[in-house]
C-alpha cells in the first residue's frame, strides 16, 4: 500500500533527548513555505509520538516567526508540567539558527463528564450534492484536499471588489484529506489552517498576507475521531475584525454526525 | 497620587538579561492563585516595559500550566524572532522548579491599511442604566472590576439547574477596571480574563474547573485605546462545546465608541 502524502510529510526522526529531525515536503508546499497546517501537523505529529504523552491534545497554538526553507529542519521540544489532568508542551521549529515557529500543545486525560452543545452545526446540503473544488494549479497544498464550497468559494484572481460592495467574511465547505485518510489529531491539526485567509474573500483580490499566529481547540475525543473515519468534515470560517495590518479569522470543524470535532482562530498580517 | 492597584500589583524588577523577578499581590486573587488575567497582564508588562519591543501587541497566548502560589516569581522573556513587520515573543513564568505559565506574545508595526469590520457590536442600553454587580466577597479580583451584567449574571450560589433546562452560555456585560484607570494594553490582557467560566452560567452550579489555555487579539491601536480612556468596555462571552472534562469560551471587547477592540478565546477543564 502506498503511504498517504500526510504520512509521508510527517517523517520525524529522533535526534536526541527533547529533539527530532525532519525534511520538508514538497506536497503541502504554499506561497514562500509549507502551508501553516503542514507546520501545525508536524508539531502536533512530535507530541503525538512522544512516550511521555498523557493524552489527547486539548489545545495548540502555532507561532509562524520566519518562512520555512525547503530542506532540514529541526523540532525541539519542551514538557513543561505534567499533573493528573493536563500537561502542557512547548515547541519550537528551528533551520539553523532561525526559529521558524514556536507552538504550545495542552493534553490531557479526558473521561466522561457533563456534556452539552450550545450550538448546532449548520443545515447544508450533503458532500455528494455540492461540487468539488478543481485544486490545480500552482499550490500544491490545495491539491492535498478535497474542498466543496457551499458558501464563500475564495475569489482566487478575481476582479478586486469595490470598497462599497466588500465580499462576506463568512465560508462554509465540506473539506477532507485527498486522498482519502481516516481522521487523526495530526490531520485535524492541519484541517484547522485549510481556511483561505479571510481578506481575500472580502476584497476579492490578493496582497502580501500570512497567518502570524494561530490556536486550535479539539473538542473531538479519540473515540469521535475513530467514529468519523474518511468522510467529509463542515468546515465554517467567518473574521470580526480588519485593521492596521491585521485581521482575525475563526473556524468551526463538524464531523459528519454533526459534532463539533475543533474550533480556532488566528491573526493575519497583511500589508496593506 | 495612591498609584492604581492594578500598576502596584504589575510592579517587575529587571534582575538579569531576559530574566524579571516580582511578587504576587492579594489584590487580584481568586480560589487558589491570582486571577488569570492578573498573569496575562503580567507577562503583557514583560514585554510593554522591553526596550526591544517593535509596537503594539498583536496577539498573547497564555498557558496556565501550575497555580502560582503567594510569593516571589521569575519571568523569563526571550525574544524568539524580530522582523520588519511582526515580532514573536516566548515567556515563562516560574516559582523555582515550577513553570506555573508559558505565553507567546506578538507585536507588531502597525500602520494604516485597508480597514473594515463585518460584525457591528451588539445593541445594549449604557452602562449608566445597568446597575453594579456587588463584588463583595472572598474572591478579592472581583472588587477590581466594575461589572454590570446586561444578560446572563452569573448564578454564584445558586440551584443547579435541571439538565433539561440549562443556562445560555452567553453573557453581555460592561465592565473596567475599579477604580478608574485609562486602558491600555496591560489592562486590556487582564479584561480578556475578566469573563466568569461559561459552565457555571450552563450549570448554575460550581464544580472544580480552570482556564488551562487562553489567547487574545488586540485589534485596538494605541490611538483607539486611549480614545477609550476610563469608560466601560462591553463585553460578550459565549461557549460552543462542553465534553469529556473541556469546554471552550470566547470573548469580545468593545469600546464606548462601537470598535472591537479585542478578541479571544479560552480552554477551560472541569471535573466532572
Amino acid at each position: 500500500m502506498t503511504p498517504h502524502p500526510l504520512d509521508v510529510a510527517m517523517f520525524l526522526q529522533p535526534a536526541a533527548e527533547g529533539r527530532l529531525t525532519g525534511l520538508t515536503n514538497d506536497a503541502y508546499w504554499n506561497f514562500a513555505g509549507p502551508f501553516g497546517g503542514y507546520t501545525a501537523a508536524l508539531l502536533m505529529k512530535a507530541i503525538m509520538d512522544d512516550p511521555r504523552r498523557l493524552g489527547p491534545p486539548v489545545a495548540q497554538t502555532v507561532n509562524f516567526c520566519a518562512p520555512i526553507s525547503k530542506g532540514a529542519f529541526d523540532i525541539i521540544v519542551v514538557l513543561q508540567r505534567s499533573g493528573k489532568a493536563t500537561q502542557h508542551w512547548s515547541l519550537e521549529l528551528r533551520q539553523g539558527d532561525v526559529v521558524a515557529a514556536t507552538a504550545s500543545i495542552v493534553c490531557a486525560n479526558r473521561r466522561e463528564t457533563f456534556a452539552h452543545e450550545s450550538t448546532a452545526r449548520p443545515i447544508v446540503p450533503p458532500p455528494a450534492n455540492v461540487p468539488a473544488q478543481s485544486t490545480t494549479g500552482p499550490l500544491a497544498w490545495l491539491a492535498r484536499y478535497d474542498f466543496r464550497f457551499i458558501e464563500g468559494a475564495p475569489g482566487f484572481g478575481g476582479k478586486p471588489r469595490p470598497t462599497d460592495d466588500l465580499g462576506s467574511a463568512r465560508t462554509a465547505l465540506w473539506l477532507k484529506d485527498a486522498p482519502d485518510r481516516p481522521l487523526d489529531y495530526v490531520a485535524l491539526s492541519a484541517l484547522c489552517d485549510c481556511f483561505i485567509l479571510r481578506l481575500l474573500q472580502i476584497r476579492g483580490t490578493m496582497v502580501p498576507m500570512s497567518t502570524v499566529s494561530m490556536t486550535s481547540y479539539f473538542h473531538a475525543t479519540p473515540d469521535e475521531l475513530a467514529a468519523h473515519g474518511t468522510r467529509h468534515l463542515l468546515g465554517i470560517a467567518d473574521a470580526k475584525r480588519f485593521n492596521a495590518n491585521f485581521h482575525d479569522q475563526s473556524m468551526e470543524l463538524w464531523s459528519a454526525d454533526g459534532v463539533l470535532l475543533a474550533s480556532g482562530v488566528q491573526t493575519v498580517w497583511y500589508k496593506e
